[in-house]
């Protein structure tokens, strides 16, 4: 079908080596099962052309961005792919400008009538790329304000045991290939409050009028979160002052480490996270975090994932998406994305970034529990009138069957995590709240009964769940479910069995997410600014008072009507002297990827070799 | 009634002066308006004892905190207050225990029986102080990391024009009494985004089963937020190198500065705004954002106010709660807070804070359109069987009939502002996306028809409103309405007469806000990290691609198996050489507060001098 692909995508292909120069093809995942007319399973998979954006004409000594995905053409071909004998294999349709062809005769026959459409192609073009393009900003070259570290480090980081202390807080990391970095037994001032934090699966489901960005629902830990999580950039991804971390992770008989694949980081969030001014004095604290960060780029999306933890015992749990949309080919599609550009939409798609938090709030009998603000009409002993008020209503999670929740309208649910049997001096069961802290653009798939992921997303129709802790349901989801989401190896329903939730170990699992209908502002990457998500886990009735109060980086003021009276800082160091910004520089020509260690005696990736450094 | 105040609040008072010393008394705002037996309306108040942190006791040489507001004494008198001539006001009634008594004989009465219950009273004492107290955690009397600016300041203000350049968007600042800080005409690459974007009142509306507590529902323009928006501490409220900008505004016949009552300075997210990795570069650019902050201290609880502005054309506003709460007596009160304190409870309250925005999106013809991502159940020519989908479903917001709205579940409406007579080169409207970006703990207040708020509380039912732009129509909320919230000088609701709202100046009213049931985390403040809203506005198919490609601040990083092949800084100067901190250091005994400046010739505040300061 040479002719037919130089005719209707604006080539002039003349053999097969032309044809992968030019083109890439690849389609829908998860592929589909469809029995055929012997009620046989047959597994289909719907393929699109894709442009490469380094055709000849770019390679001017410039880069080839990676904008492929910015690229489709347009094309769509259906090929029943059952078996791994491919000569059984074969073409079972075609779709162009939204016409359903069901042969290449069929196909060709339409091309020559005169009423056929020939849509607009998309070609690569300077459009792709990343660099700086445009006016320059005033003022804009100039070094920008940046975070250094005048002092120490003032966390301590046992690199054997990946063992984390800061401030009153403990952790463990742990890294593996389906999900990257992951949290154990994080410790606040001695005392577990969670055994486990981490991802569990990110899924993007697409929607469209072509077969494959309808059939496009991406489970990510099927390509895994830890083969991509390359090196972060000194004074770019993380403040240049940062402690680095290799990440190490098994796959395809090799182990590999990634250099920096993980920061760690104290900043000020240039917010105090206290103050008060009267007539006397003022009193502020430094607004200081500590955050943990993996950047993992799975193919055309780049995720940063962070771990937030402030000084008022609040842990913050980040996500925020940049790099490249999968964009969808713009033909009678209006209703799926906007154009943005000749002939593109920005297929619109839905994030759902599922996390599992196993909570020990002072041991493993806890107990969700919601405290919801509701209005009231009420009358009172002092007062002849009802009044329109409000008052707080207590409510619990009694078991599974109450398991799957969304956030309440206008927030007037509070959700915390108690320990019913530990008390607080004054009656109130201590525990930790769990709520949204950033981003606004959904929480979970808009699509509740998804025709692509079937049994296989679960984890993502609600925007969090409660479940019994059970060494059999360690994960919302596999890297495997992709290949039969309707017989996935972990059915995430299936955790809800009625189980008793009062004073059990309770797992969450809460979803970050967006709706991203791509806009122009898409183009070329999408920005972390709008696409990011947040939950933060906060202490609620859990100590006696306010732990920052501890911080010694906090100023008392106290003055009269004529002039400063007394300074207070709390033996806090001032920062002072000189930051040599050379001391803390770094060269980029050292940046480096990964590292892979071959499993003896069989290394598959270069058989010659002990080990290979590659970037 | 000296014995029955040393009776039930345990006090020793002999005299009038001892009374005045220990105990504060007021109570709710706004004023209630009741009728008499004859129809005749009476202005009511009731008031609580509070009792002053600043006893004698507490003065070893140590500082009085301000922390009044956690010791309420669970005594409450009503009072009808009606006219000025006082001799004709009277008390009404008293409630102690949950128990109302028409006549202080009756309640001393009821204090000589057997049964009466005397409850624990709130003392004073160090646990009201903010200062640093309990056990030094580690490391954390070094200095932390901090943001510098290596480099010049990268904006401009015109001090006298109040305006401000930065990167491509412009404003201009205004400041008042009663709301602060307002920004006004900003311009994004040249063209006006928004005519007036600013605080428009803030709703504290408490609830309770006394009636101090239900009785309080303030509006903090009645205070103002101009003549408490003190001097910034460098270092702790904002970066050393920030900008300061006086504050002036004008209240009781005085004009009044506060030296740097505004910051404004950049800072690094750290974090990136956009990045993408491959096998063969690596793209990054730094997030960097401007912000212009003000903070006002309105009585116990201290504001923060930001507006940030970022590289690819998105706004945001941030209102941030630190300070003391004000709490209620614990008494019978288990379903409006918990008990925080010996006798204490963290009284239950809602905060609204609205803000207008007035769009001007290429002009002043605007229209609100709410681009909804739905499920559907469809058949496509390509597949013989229904599939479970979504698509994008394009809705108007036609008139003000339809005006008032929330965010809808699981934000699946995506809510912009479009010009629909300015289309870009793909057909769609140029618009900008309002959403909420940060906070998650509610928007407006749970109680629609508020007994205290009565008509002066429309714009806080819901979460945002869209009007046509009247100059009659200038502000939601009027620092005059507390007087009488049945007859307010501006009442919101009748802004909603059914106007058309297509291609018209548009103004929006949104709200960020907070349900806060204070427990014990909040004592002795309440800290920032939990207490904070945001809403973001950002180009939407505005431009035809992201506008932080302009950026210099950014990395690409060629690589090949073996190394580096190259490095590209795009013209942005590496920050270099030597920070000095001790340059842009600053010394706290050099603060200092307020300017007063009388009007000629009468100066209310001090007849003997020309111009005072006081701090």
């Amino acid at each position: 079908m040479k002719d037919l692909v130089n005719d209707v995508l604006n080539a002039t292909i003349e053999n097969q080596d032309d044809l992968d120069d030019i083109f890439d093809i690849w389609g829908i995942d998860p592929l589909w099962h469809e029995d055929d007319e012997n009620g046989n399973d047959r597994v289909i998979t719907w393929v699109g052309f894709w442009r490469y954006p380094e055709t000849k004409q770019m390679q001017n000594g410039s880069i080839n961005f990676d904008g492929e995905t910015l690229l489709p053409q347009g094309l769509y071909m259906k090929f029943d792919i059952t078996g791994r004998d491919s000569s059984n294999w074969g073409l079972i349709g075609i779709l162009y400008g939204d016409e359903y062809y069901s042969s290449i005769e069929e196909f060709r026959s339409a091309t020559q009538d005169s009423s056929f459409t020939r849509y607009t192609p998309n070609m690569p073009g300077d459009w792709v790329g990343t660099d700086k393009t445009g006016k320059s900003l005033p003022l804009e070259t100039e070094a920008p304000p940046m975070s250094v570290q005048p002092g120490g480090q003032r966390f301590k980081v046992d690199e054997d045991n990946k063992y984390v202390e800061w401030m009153d807080f403990t952790f463990y990391l742990t890294f593996t290939r389906d999900t990257g970095m992951r949290l154990y037994d994080i410790k606040y001032k001695g005392k577990r409050i969670i055994y486990e934090l981490g991802l569990q699966e990110a899924i993007a489901h697409y929607a469209g009028n072509d077969p494959v960005q309808s059939g496009t629902s991406y489970m990510d830990t099927y390509y895994g979160f830890g083969p991509y999580a390359f090196s972060q950039i000194p004074n770019y991804d993380m403040p240049l002052y940062a402690y680095c971390m290799n990440t190490t992770f098994h796959a395809s008989e090799l182990s590999k480490s990634h250099r920096c694949g993980i920061s760690i980081f104290e900043h000020d969030l240039n917010h105090p996270i206290q103050r008060h001014s009267t007539q006397s004095y003022v009193s502020v604290t430094k607004g200081i975090a500590l955050t943990v960060r993996s950047i993992s780029t799975v193919g055309n999306y780049d995720y940063n994932f962070d771990y937030n933890f402030y000084l008022d015992g609040t842990i913050e749990t980040v996500v925020r998406a940049s790099g490249y949309i999968q964009s969808a080919y713009y033909a009678k599609n209006e209703e799926y994305g906007y154009q943005i550009h000749d002939g593109l939409s920005g297929s619109m798609h839905d994030h759902a970034l599922n996390y599992k938090v196993d909570f020990d709030i002072l041991g493993e009998k806890n107990t969700l529990v919601k405290h919801v603000i509701e209005p009231i009409e009420k009358k009172y002993k002092w007062n002849n009138q009802t009044r329109n008020t409000m008052h707080m209503v207590r409510k619990e999670v009694t078991s599974e069957d109450e398991g799957k929740m969304n956030w309440s309208a206008n927030a007037q649910e509070q959700v915390i995590v108690v320990n019913k049997d530990q008390l607080n001096k004054y009656g109130e069961p201590r525990g930790y709240k769990i709520m949204p802290s950033r981003g606004g653009a959904g929480m979970h798939l808009t699509i509740t009964n998804s025709s692509n992921l079937l049994n296989s997303a679960g984890f993502a129709t609600h925007a969090y769940y409660v479940t019994k802790q059970k060494d059999s349901e360690l994960r919302a989801s596999n890297a495997w479910n992709d290949y039969d989401t309707a017989r996935p190896l972990v059915d995430f329903d299936k955790f809800f069995d009625g189980e008793n939730l009062v004073q059990e170990d309770l797992v969450m699992w809460f979803n970050l997410g967006m709706h991203h209908v791509p806009h122009t502002g898409d183009i070329p990457n999408t920005v972390f600014s709008t696409a990011q998500g947040g939950m933060i886990i906060t202490p609620h009735n859990y100590l006696l008072s306010d732990p920052s109060r501890q911080s010694s980086q906090q100023i008392r003021i106290d003055y009269d009507d004529d002039a400063v009276s007394d300074v207070y800082t709390f033996g806090s160091e001032a920062a002072s002297g000189q930051v040599d910004l050379a001391q803390v520089s770094w060269d980029p020509y050292t940046y480096s990827g990964d590292v892979a260690v071959r499993k003896f005696p069989y290394d598959p990736q270069n058989p010659f070799e002990d080990t290979e450094s590659i970037v």
